[in-house]
């Protein structure tokens, strides 16, 4: 079968999709036939040789696709529309996929609106939920909000919790996007002072939850909007690793709970876990069309550089899929 | 009748006994004859000027004594034996105290002991459960185990979840007493890496929760020290403020949940949930003696400089007492 490995770490050009070793299934997995994949940042850094979470040469961490093997699962038979995370091995023909963390397809979407799915919104959900414990009404603040998971965040906030959702963006498209996915207050950071307008927003009392992909470079201006008592949650450091002077009386003043979290580096259970906890309680947004999976834009496998090319100029909306 | 102020922001000296108005009762208080009362950190903080959470001139946030004005509430009588947090005016004869925090003294225990108890114990309390999540079994780094939340947050973690306890202290009479509370590894911090103690004790693990009152001094260390979803609750920083670089990468390598939080300056409803929810799990294990409130010294009421200038000379183990 073929899958897609860089030659070398480094730029998107090392990408190159050729024959590789089928996926050899443990007692736990499943053998998919996969339809479609998706391009997450992970990719990226895996691409680039700078994570070691991922063991397994062919990049990719997500898959959609149709059950070839059940491999003696009984809650899955062959020709099961599937979709779910992959411990690596995604951008190929063929993909091992844990049992325990296979979600079936909704009957309403096509494999590349599924393959839409895993990565985004099952890190949102966590985020929102199990990390920053969103509860109804609250007020959200979400950092990149036309970014994948961004647009999962929006949309869950929204519907599952009727939350106030704040979000920022860099152009006008990005922005208006995100307002029709339901954002209630839409900031272009490229114009704004984000802080003042989500103090503007929250009558000067801040947010309870802040999504967090930027770090360094936001620190300041999210420490102002948040409300006291509010959780802010690092998901990503787009905007810089290392904070400088960092005050943790203020931390103390307003009590504030920040977590750092990934999703790839988590255990076999815990993304299980988070699955099934997840598939149960949007399932029937997606078979309602209430939630939906975004998609930018779609390549074939062959051309998974020009992908990445496009992740890393940073103008999508929602996920990039590659069908295969 | 008589409470301690201070005259100007300042020193110990500053403190004065004097004669000062009857305390006014609002609807949802009790007045106290106050027996015992006990010195806080955040005391001395408003002895110097530095806290506005507390707006009243008489110094103090905990009480031992007796109901002479139930006020109305009728889970309280004249004469009840009753301990509790206060919104300052605690060094004085008499007190206005919240009725909904107010806890009963159990039988077991003298006024003495009951102010040595509130503070300390709601404030560990929160701290290992509340915010810390404590799980039966865990492992805990406690920093200045010899403090009054210290030997207060050791015995709770022994008692009610066999949690795995290692303490830092500065002396060997100290590390002895923590010893003796429950704690399983002691760390002289002044003449070991604590991380590397940490590391050793537990399998390079790391601890699950670490309960941080020092700060930026200890920052690198108590990285080092937590395990992979360590959770680390803020709650003091006596070793600075000001961490000169925080890598937010690491945060989120590590997933940790870094929570700041302060008791004194919440808000009367939480004072309230958190005292009865303490109560309930804990008044069988002061009653049967297998939790003990921690007195390092009592002097009486006249003397509140010299109770002051004894806690910051960092000698204490256990709580201050002061008696009226």
């Amino acid at each position: 079968m073929k899958g897609i490995i860089a030659k070398e770490p480094g730029g998107a050009d090392q990408l190159i999709y050729t024959e590789m070793p089928e996926p050899e299934l443990e007692a736990g997995d499943l053998l998919i036939e996969v339809h479609a994949t998706a391009v997450n940042r992970t990719d990226i850094l895996n691409r680039e040789g700078k994570l070691g979470y991922v063991n397994n040469p062919i990049i990719g961490v997500e898959v959609a696709g149709v059950v070839t093997d059940a491999n003696g699962h009984h809650a899955f038979k062959q020709g099961d529309r599937v979709m779910g995370l992959v411990n690596g091995g995604a951008y190929a023909e063929k993909a091992a996929m844990p049992a325990e963390r296979a979600m079936k397809i909704p009957d309403s979407l096509s494999f590349a609106e599924a393959a839409a799915i895993p990565e985004v919104f099952l890190t949102a959900f966590q985020t929102l939920y199990w990390i920053g414990q969103l509860k109804e009404n609250e007020t959200i603040l979400i950092h990149a909000g036309a970014s994948g998971v961004g647009t999962a965040a929006i949309q869950l906030a929204k519907v599952m919790s009727d939350a106030q959702v704040i979000i920022t963006a860099g152009s006008e498209e990005k922005l208006d996007y995100c307002r029709k996915l339901g954002a209630d207050t839409v900031i272009n950071y490229k114009e704004q002072d984000f802080a003042e307008e989500v103090l503007q927003a929250t009558n000067k009392k801040g947010v309870d939850l802040i999504l967090d992909f930027v770090g360094a470079s936001y620190w300041k201006q999210n420490y102002k909007s948040i409300a006291v008592d509010g959780r802010w949650v690092l998901i990503g450091v787009l905007g810089g690793n290392t904070v400088n002077q960092v005050n943790l009386m203020d931390l103390m003043a307003k009590r504030i709970q920040l977590t750092g979290t990934l999703l790839t580096p988590r255990s076999d259970e815990y993304k299980a876990e988070l699955s099934k906890d997840f598939i149960n309680k949007t399932i029937d947004h997606f078979e309602q069309d209430t939630i939906k999976p975004v998609i930018d834009i779609t390549f074939p496998i062959t051309e998974a550089a020009n992908a990445h090319k496009h992740m890393e100029a940073n103008k999508n909306i929602g996920k990039i899929i590659l069908t295969v």
